[in-house]
C-alpha cells in the first residue's frame, strides 16, 4: 500500500511539520494533514472505488495511516443518503436531503473521527488516551479504544446526556463527570499530559480526527456522482465536520474528481444559548471569543470556545455560506417534525439545522427549489430527555374502550 | 422490474395462498413467501448484486414487492461483519465473528423487517398499521410508518424500555403502555382489529417481516464470499430472525449460490427468565407452551409464546443446531465483556448469545477451531438502564488529583 502523506502543517502560519511523530497542537492552533494529490490522481480513479467495500477506509489514499495494519475500524462509513418529500414540503423546500450520520458505530458521526485518530494513535505506539467530551465523541473513542485495546479516560460534564456516559463506561472507558462545561474538561485533559502519559485526542487538537470527518465530504460527492448540492447545513460544535467536509471539497477540486467547480454553501447552525462562531461570523472577526453561560438541549452544540474557530469561519466565508443561530427551545418541535415527517431518527443537533432551513428559507437566503442538504449527525435515540412522555395507559388488556383508543 | 414471488403458502399445512391480497395468518399460523428460483437464477448472478448500492434492497429479486415504487426505505442493510480477536480469546474461540445490526436505521435488526412489511402494506393500499412489540420492533415500525405517511399505534408492555416508547413517539406513532407483557398486546391489536381498521404488522403475522429478517442470511453470504459460518448464535424472542436466515440459506442453496452445502447449526439463545423455545426443544417438542413469569433484562427476549414456535424448532433441528438458555442474572457481564473487548455496541440479547458461546464451548458442543458468528441484533445505547453508572465526579477542574485519577 502506498501511502501519500506529504507533511503536516500548522493552520495558523503554514508551518512544515513532520508526519512521523504524534502531534498536537502548533502554535496552539490545529494542524492540516497534506496529500500528494498528483501522486494519489495516478494512483486510483473515481471508478476504482465503487469495487471497494462500503466503509470511509475505501478513500485510503486520502487517509493517513500509513500501513493497513493500523487501521482501527468497527465498519464505519457510506451512510445513506435520503430525499426528504415529506418535510421539504413541509417547510417550502423541493429538493431536501439528509445524509443519516446515526447509521454508524456508536449512533454519530463522531466515529469517522475516531477510527481514523485512533488508527494514528495504533501506528504511533500510543496505549493511553484522554479525551473532554460533549458527549458523542467520548463514547465513540471509548468504542475505537476497546477495539485497540487502549486505555481511555474520558471527561464530560456532569450533565451530559446518560446514555453518553453508559456507552463510554460500557466499553471499559474510564469516565469522569466535570463540573463544567466541555472546554473546562479539555483543561483537565491538557493539564494531565504529563502526570498520565496520556495522548490528548481533543477536537482539532491533533490532526486526525478531521480527515475522518473529511471522508463526510467525500461520501457525499461519491454517492451523488461527483456532483455537490448548493447548500449544506450543518450544526457546529467544535467544528470538525464543517471544516472537514471543506477540506475534502478542495482535495476533490484538486483530483479533478467533482463535475463542477461550484462548491456548496456551507452553513454553520448553531443554538442562541450557544453561539460562538454565529457571533464571530456576523460581527466580521476571524477568531471567536468565548460564549457566556452556555446552555443547550443541543448537548453536542455546547461548545462555547473552539480551537478551531478560524478555519470555521474561514470555510463557512470561503463557500459564500453563512452562520445562523436558532431558538433552543423550538429544537425539540423541529425534531418532531423531521422525525414524525420522514422516520429518520434526527438528533436535537440536526433539528436545529431543520429550523435553520426554515428560516433561510423564509428569508430568501435559500431559494425554494435549491438541492438543500443537511446532516443527521447522531440518532435520536441517544436523546431520550429531549420529549417529555406522558403515554397513555392500558390498565386490562382484556378491557380496550377503541373510542378512547381512537381519540388518542 | 420483473417479479418472482410465485404463491404464500400456509407453513402449518401448505396450502396454496393469492400473493395478490393482504394476509395475516393462515389457520393461526405464519404463511411463507415463495418464489420462482428458477427464474431468480436467470435474471441475476451473485457478480451482478455487486454493483447495486449497499442495501438490502440489492436483493430485489427475493423480496416481495410488486413495483420499485412501493419500497419504503431508510437506507437499511449491509451491515457490517466484524472479526473479534480479543473477544475470541477471552472465551477460547479462535475464528469468532459479530455481524453488527446496530448500525441500522432505529439501532436495531428489526428495521429490516419493517422496511418490507411497509413497504408491503403500501403495495396493498394500507393506511393504518398497529403492532403489539417487546420495543424495537414498535420503534422501527414507527420509523417506517412515519416514511410512508401511514398512522401508526404501537403497544407495548408498560416497562418497556423508555428509548423504545421515546422513539416510537417521536416518530408520531401513538403509543400505548399495557400492563401485561407482549403477547397481551396481542391481543389487543388482534381485538382491534375491526373497530380500528389498522393492519397488524406482529411478528409471523403477517408474510412479509420474515423476508425482510431474511436478508440477514443473504448479506452475511454475500459478505462472506457465499460460504456460511459453523455455528450462527442467534437471540430468539418471537423468532423471525432465525427462522428468516434459515429461509435465506434454503433459498440460496436452490439458487446454487453457496459454495458449499453444508450449513450453519443454528443456535436458538434464551435467558432463563423466558425461554419457551428451549423448553420445547429439550423436551423434543414441535410446539411450545407459554413461558409463565416472563422476566428477563433482555427486553427483546421477553416473548412468552411464539406464534411461529413450530417453524424456530424445525428450522433448529434441521439445521443440527441447539436451544440454550442462559442465566439472565450474567447478561450484563457479558454486555460488558464484549463491548469491553471489542468496542461494538452489544446489546443485552446479543450478550446472551456471548453467554451461550461460552457454555456450548465448554461443553464442547463448539469446537474452539470452528467459525462461530453471533448476530448484535441492537445498539447497546438503547439500554442505559442496564447498568448502575457511579462515575468519579470532579468538582472542580482547576484542582484534579492524578493520583486519584489513576486509581479511578
Ligand atoms: C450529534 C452531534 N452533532 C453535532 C456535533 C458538533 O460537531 P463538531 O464538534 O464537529 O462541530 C456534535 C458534537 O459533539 C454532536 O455530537
Ligand atoms: C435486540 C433484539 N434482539 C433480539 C430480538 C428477538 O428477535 P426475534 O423476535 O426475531 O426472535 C429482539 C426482538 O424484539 C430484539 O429487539
Amino acid at each position: 500500500m502506498p501511502h501519500f502523506v506529504t507533511h503536516l502543517e500548522g493552520a495558523i502560519d503554514g508551518a512544515r511539520l513532520d508526519p512521523n511523530v504524534a502531534h498536537t497542537l502548533h502554535k496552539d492552533r490545529p494542524i492540516w494533514v497534506r496529500y500528494d494529490l498528483d501522486a494519489v490522481r495516478r494512483a486510483v480513479t473515481p471508478a476504482d472505488l465503487q469495487s471497494r467495500p462500503p466503509t470511509l477506509w475505501r478513500y485510503r489514499e486520502l487517509l493517513p495511516p500509513k500501513d493497513d495494519a493500523s487501521i482501527v475500524s468497527l465498519g464505519e462509513g457510506m451512510t445513506t443518503i435520503l430525499r426528504c418529500p415529506r418535510l421539504g414540503q413541509a417547510i417550502g423546500l423541493d429538493n431536501l436531503w439528509i445524509k443519516d450520520e446515526s447509521q454508524l458505530p456508536t449512533g454519530s458521526f463522531k466515529s469517522r473521527g475516531q477510527t481514523v485518530a485512533i488508527s494514528m494513535c495504533k501506528q504511533f505506539g500510543v496505549k493511553r488516551v484522554a479525551i473532554p467530551t460533549a458527549g458523542n465523541a467520548g463514547g465513540a473513542m471509548a468504542a475505537y479504544a476497546a477495539r485497540a485495546g487502549m486505555e481511555a479516560y474520558v471527561f464530560m460534564p456532569a450533565d451530559t446526556p446518560v446514555i453518553n456516559q453508559f456507552e463510554a463506561a460500557l466499553c471499559g472507558a474510564k469516565v469522569f463527570l466535570v463540573d463544567g462545561l466541555i472546554n473546562d474538561c479539555g483543561k483537565i485533559v491538557r493539564a494531565g499530559t504529563a502526570a498520565m502519559q496520556w495522548f490528548d485526542i481533543s477536537t482539532l487538537k491533533e490532526p486526525y480526527r478531521i480527515e475522518g470527518k473529511k471522508t463526510m465530504g467525500l461520501e457525499l460527492a461519491e454517492q451523488s456522482g461527483w456532483t455537490l448540492p448548493d447548500v449544506i447545513l450543518y450544526p457546529t460544535g467544535g467544528g470538525t465536520g464543517l471544516v472537514g467536509m471543506w477540506k475534502a471539497f478542495a482535495e476533490l477540486r484538486e483530483l479533478g474528481w467533482l463535475k463542477s467547480d461550484k462548491l456548496p454553501r456551507m452553513v454553520s447552525v448553531q443554538s442562541d444559548g450557544c453561539a460562538p462562531i454565529v457571533r464571530a461570523f456576523e460581527s466580521g472577526s476571524r477568531f471567536a471569543n468565548l460564549f457566556p453561560n452556555a446552555k443547550t438541549i443541543a448537548s453536542g452544540l455546547r461548545v462555547p470556545v473552539a480551537v478551531g474557530d478560524f478555519i470555521i469561519l474561514d470555510a463557512i466565508r470561503e463557500s459564500g455560506g453563512t452562520a445562523i443561530a436558532v431558538e433552543d427551545g423550538k429544537i425539540t418541535e423541529w425534531m418532531q417534525l423531521a422525525c414524525g415527517a420522514e422516520g429518520i431518527a434526527v438528533c436535537p443537533e440536526s433539528a436545529a439545522c431543520v429550523g435553520a432551513a426554515i428560516k433561510l428559507k423564509e428569508s430568501g437566503w435559500i431559494r425554494p427549489d435549491e438541492k438543500v442538504l443537511l446532516f443527521n449527525c447522531g440518532a435520536a435515540q441517544k436523546y431520550p430527555h429531549t420529549l417529555k412522555l406522558d403515554l397513555p395507559r392500558i390498565a386490562d388488556p382484556a378491557k380496550v374502550d377503541w373510542d378512547w383508543v381512537s381519540r388518542a
